[in-house]
């Protein structure tokens, strides 16, 4: 399935997108993406909207991707987590095939798979996605400089070598890669007047 | 008025807030800003929504700016022109008294005035806005390296020469500082779903 590997030079301006969503405050609940050159530069911006708990959150994230102008040039997505909105789970394996693009999860700490688990329990298609989040794959971890700044990733079409190169490339401000962080003050701005947080 | 012409150090990292407006598609339009360290890093994001060829633009922003965590730390703000969702024109001598906060305004070329005069014969309380609008002082040239860089500012508060050393410090990927390139990207991508132009 994520058997291709696609390793890539990765050039200083490699555009990545940073895909992060909003507050929980209604039953859509807004997505957005950034599109980076490398952790320098902000190109674009994309906005989308899935359901709060739903299960839309894969097709359309992918079909915001696919309709971008910036499609053709977009190398990596990122995104915060595998569930956006509540548990509306993202199929990063799906992601890829239907984009093309290899997929990044970045995570600041190990997810507590029981607590997942365990709140599935309560969705009639629980078990639907708790398939979703073991197709995501192994959790592996990414050294920081300092053993605090680790953070946690999963792939789909990406060697563990070419996400090590892209983390360090784009997080030249923090932890987190530049088009999530700033994809997370976006959301967070946008919806509730000012940003806040971390991604 | 704006006699005070506060000149000070400028950092490299100095906090400057982009304002830009988004598309015309209902009667509140949303206003973003972009908080920035020089040009190089955004710091946060705050929100507010004005009404369309309303007179509340200056009201809603000046309260926006005082509410947000960063108001202490803000240098100066940038205005992508005076009037925002149509003719809500803004007072920048008003906000600079109101926020203590300089006021930068940029435009790409010269507003055509005998225009914008003519418009606002449609509004009863044309001559207050035209009043706002000569008020905002006398439109002056910053040139860029090439001719066709040039762009044009008014001021309140602020030296011609700091608002020269900001713009330079700020305008690092095109003639235009980054706190509005991004605020414009941000505007129009989660208005339309993806941004474009330019600020």
């Amino acid at each position: 399935m994520s058997t291709v590997n696609s390793d890539f030079h990765i050039k200083r301006e490699i555009r990545i997108l940073g895909i992060d969503d909003s507050a929980l405050l209604s039953e859509k609940v807004m997505v957005v993406g950034t599109i980076f050159r490398g952790g320098d530069w902000m190109d674009g911006v994309i906005r989308a909207d899935i359901t709060k708990d739903g299960l839309d959150a894969t097709d359309i994230i992918c079909n915001m991707i696919k309709r971008s102008k910036h499609y053709g040039q977009i190398r990596a997505v990122m995104l915060d987590g595998i569930t956006y909105a509540g548990f509306n789970v993202v199929d990063i394996q799906m992601m890829y095939r239907q984009t093309g693009i290899p997929v990044i999860v970045v995570m600041r700490s190990k997810p507590d798979f029981e607590k997942i688990k365990s709140a599935l329990k309560n969705f009639l298609d629980g078990e639907e996605r708790w398939k979703i989040i073991e197709r995501a794959g192994e959790i592996e971890e990414i050294t920081g400089e300092k053993k605090k700044n680790s953070i946690y990733v999963q792939r789909a079409g990406i060697s563990l070598e070419s996400v090590n190169k892209i983390i360090r490339l784009t997080s030249i401000r923090s932890n987190i890669p530049e088009p999530l962080r700033v994809a997370h003050l976006i959301a967070t701005g946008i919806i509730l007047g000012e940003s806040r947080g971390k991604a």
